[in-house]
């Protein structure tokens, strides 16, 4: 569980060796603490062509009470933020130098619609990346393109995604880079602009870099465009009011898998965020599931997720007072290249990762259990993205995984039920210590951040999707590895 | 341009080195010759609960002529194989042993329905695999999971590319893995399933793994099928009929960037398909152009894409005889870190690499010089798919292709036309030479062929979207890379 490398490179004489050698140096990275304010210094704002999205903008630099500064590109920026009452200024390249006093850099892409038109993206970035600091924040904003009206457009806002990524890999230091594609109509606090926005420039999406996120309109809202007035689309008042410090105040939430490791963080950093926690093991796990859940004030169930009566056992556990999120993290590996896994070894991890997530959705679905605006998040994993040597069981469930999320994000979408996959990669765990030295070593370090993840860092991602204001987020995965360089 | 350790490592002291001090051991991989049959030896026929497209298959392996023998999980192939008046056998794991007497494995997954029955692949690759000879080739075969009536059907489909992905980081030894999905009435030849199948069973795509790809009714078909009759679906006899030693004769193919590397390659293998090859190239590169398209009996075009006036030019020039395959290759790298990168730099490499591939397919689809049942093939790149360090306006122009395909894929349909793009990973050029040695390594080993690809692979695969028996594919990026660890 311990990254020895990571804690002696940056003790002052390891720092001084690392540097001689010129040996990579991981950043410490700067996580949630709720002791520390979360926003914290100046936000950078650039801007394309006629920018879509500054209004929303506007109104979340206002809420977490970071300072704006507008780049050159983002001349609109200056008397809008003006108006929201923030306070703001003029972003100097020359002043800012390389002192690192910028804490994100944030562009508003939204309303580029031909790749000619592409250049303001390099100018922002070529001024202000330097004047990022550790463990800083790029996020671009975007339409997606597949809802682009012309084919111009869509290649202009595809085109980011190649820019993003390329600018979490170069900037180091702990920075994370990602990219938001927020669907026209869609930006109103309910769909998740705010809370997506909130999650990427906050230390708890530390190890969350090089993704690609979808807003689109959310049921209720889609439900209310119909008829006449269509209040909620292009600012207004928002529906929903969040509490921030606690967004899940008043939601019942169903962890399976919940003992130890990542499950563990999962109910910690659910219940810290207001949920009621229902975590679930194994009969084995009785013990170290009730010191899980005794601090949080959560409720436990042990059962065994594979037996057949088991969906309807957990259905009826939860059947009086219903649930509103359901994590899906029991998972098993049993490792071996095909030629030598035993029909069993295959059988179980197919059935435990991947068919006992169906079969407990299935019960809970067809119960009513779980609520309206319900969310779903299941753990699928980079192996069931990329594949994996001696994984063709893991990979195979966790790739259906991913398939479950994408086949039922339509199906559920009436009931206003979100479902979505969460992908980690090299994470810090008990699992993962078991790991042979040089191969772990070759793991935790290919990634932009150079070095594994924590559990909590699933754990926060997880909670940012089971989020009420993240209704417009669905059928979408997720991945925690730091940008990992592996992929398919 | 030349992998010295490749060489070494299969010399017999060198094998016998690596052996000793446990190196990797690169595959000398097969390429396509045409002195050498193209297709030979057994192929291993493995199936799910009732695969829909053996008799689509048994047609192929009557095409190809290979002989098949059925594994147990595929019992309806040898009666359907007898019909077709095949050579048949029965795969017997025991008999077959280690001695890689197998040179490919097909599956047939169509009809799964269910993550619950995935366990025949399982049951097929544990008894098959280690009989795969080096440079065998794997296709699974699938419905597009997109496409899928249920959640359950639609999730078991996309386990596959777990599998598939799995395998081929397993195999090793030269072989390839891909993944096939066909939609339900696209069996027929003109949509793809044959020009598909040969390219991924044989040398060809020796550096092509680890892809999927989705084969959907061409236009023509779904046009009929309103009518009466229907009478390309479900079998019976299909309307093309396809020379497969020479499946371009006839058509003109204009290839930019084409005096060297990558473009005088796909020149080549276009002409020796039988196309009539129009190369373009700057007017400086005049003389290496006439060059290679000498002894291709091509025709040369100089102009430099990046003029304003250059589509109407190229247009110009094709009027008279319209061409039908467009091969978009040439490109241009400009790298350095945003903030050290010029502006200039920034945008000629958008410009060349992105912009103006846009300019000359509207000035050729304007006209309607590139004609109906046209082929478009786009370059793009790993850095398009993953980010670079380094590659920031690179990697955004390459994404930027990657959006140009799909979002111009449905515009082109009605015409029959497709556009498809190619992802080159690490490729053997003058280009790739002049990276530094451990960078090169690094990039040449970090894939599941251990070495770098030739241009020629690249060109390969750009015949094969380029056929006219490929109807049914297009808005895909396929990844020419050996199965890359690197991706997104």
């Amino acid at each position: 569980m311990n990254d020895s490398y990571l804690k002696f490179v940056n003790s002052p004489f390891g720092a001084r060796l690392a540097r001689s050698l010129g040996l990579p140096k991981p950043e410490v990275l700067r996580r949630y603490r709720g002791d520390r304010p979360e926003f914290d210094g100046l936000i950078a704002i650039g801007a394309g062509h006629e920018p879509r999205l500054f209004d929303a903008l506007a109104k979340l630099v206002a809420s977490i009470g970071m300072t704006s500064v507008a780049h050159e590109s983002a001349g609109l920026w200056v008397p809008l933020a003006n108006r929201h009452g923030l306070m703001t200024g003029r972003f100097e390249a020359a002043e800012a130098g390389s002192s690192g006093k910028l804490a994100a850099l944030l562009f508003d892409a939204s309303g580029i619609e031909d790749s000619s038109h592409l250049e303001p993206l390099y100018g922002f970035f070529h001024d202000t990346l330097r004047s990022l600091g550790q463990c800083g924040r790029i996020v671009v904003l975007g339409r997606p393109p597949e809802a682009c009206a012309s084919s111009r457009q869509w290649t202009a806002q595809r085109a980011l995604e190649g820019l993003t990524r390329s600018l979490g890999k170069e900037a180091r230091r702990g920075i994370t880079a990602n990219l938001v594609y927020v669907e026209e109509g869609a930006e109103s606090t309910e769909s998740g602009i705010d809370a997506t926005l909130r999650f990427f420039l906050s230390p708890r999406s530390a190890y969350v870099s090089g993704q690609v996120v979808r807003i689109v309109q959310s049921s209720a809202q889609s439900g209310t465009q119909g008829g006449a007035g269509g209040a909620h689309v292009g600012g207004g008042t928002s529906a929903l009011a969040v509490d921030w410090a606690q967004p899940l105040a008043g939601r019942r939430a169903l962890v399976t898998g919940a003992a130890r490791g990542i499950g563990a963080a999962i109910a910690s950093v659910l219940a810290a965020e207001g949920a009621h926690v229902i975590g679930l093991d194994m009969p084995s796990a009785r013990d170290a599931l009730a010191a899980t859940l005794r601090p949080l004030n959560g409720t436990a169930l042990a059962f065994d997720i594979a037996a057949p009566e088991a969906p309807a056992q957990i259905a009826a556990a939860l059947d009086e007072q219903g649930v509103d999120i359901v994590v899906h993290n029991a998972g098993i590996t049993k490792d071996k290249t095909i030629a030598k896994m035993s029909e069993a070894a295959w059988q179980s991890v197919l059935d435990i990762n991947l068919g006992a997530q169906e079969r407990i959705d299935d019960a809970l679905l067809a119960g009513g259990i779980l609520r309206d605006r319900g969310r779903i998040v299941a753990v699928s994993s980079i192996s069931g993205i990329a594949g994996n040597l001696g994984q063709t069981n893991y990979a195979t469930s966790k790739a259906g995984v991913i398939g479950r999320v994408q086949s039922m994000a339509p199906r559920l979408r009436a009931r206003g039920i979100t479902i979505n996959a969460v992908a980690p990669g090299f994470i810090e765990t008990q699992m993962t210590a078991k790991i042979p030295l040089t191969i772990r070593e070759a793991g935790r370090r290919m990634n932009s951040m150079s070095q594994g993840g924590q559990p909590v860092d699933v754990a926060q991602t997880i909670a940012w999707l089971a989020q009420p204001g993240s209704a417009g987020i669905s059928g979408q995965v997720v991945r925690v590895c730091g940008q990992s360089l592996i992929g398919a």
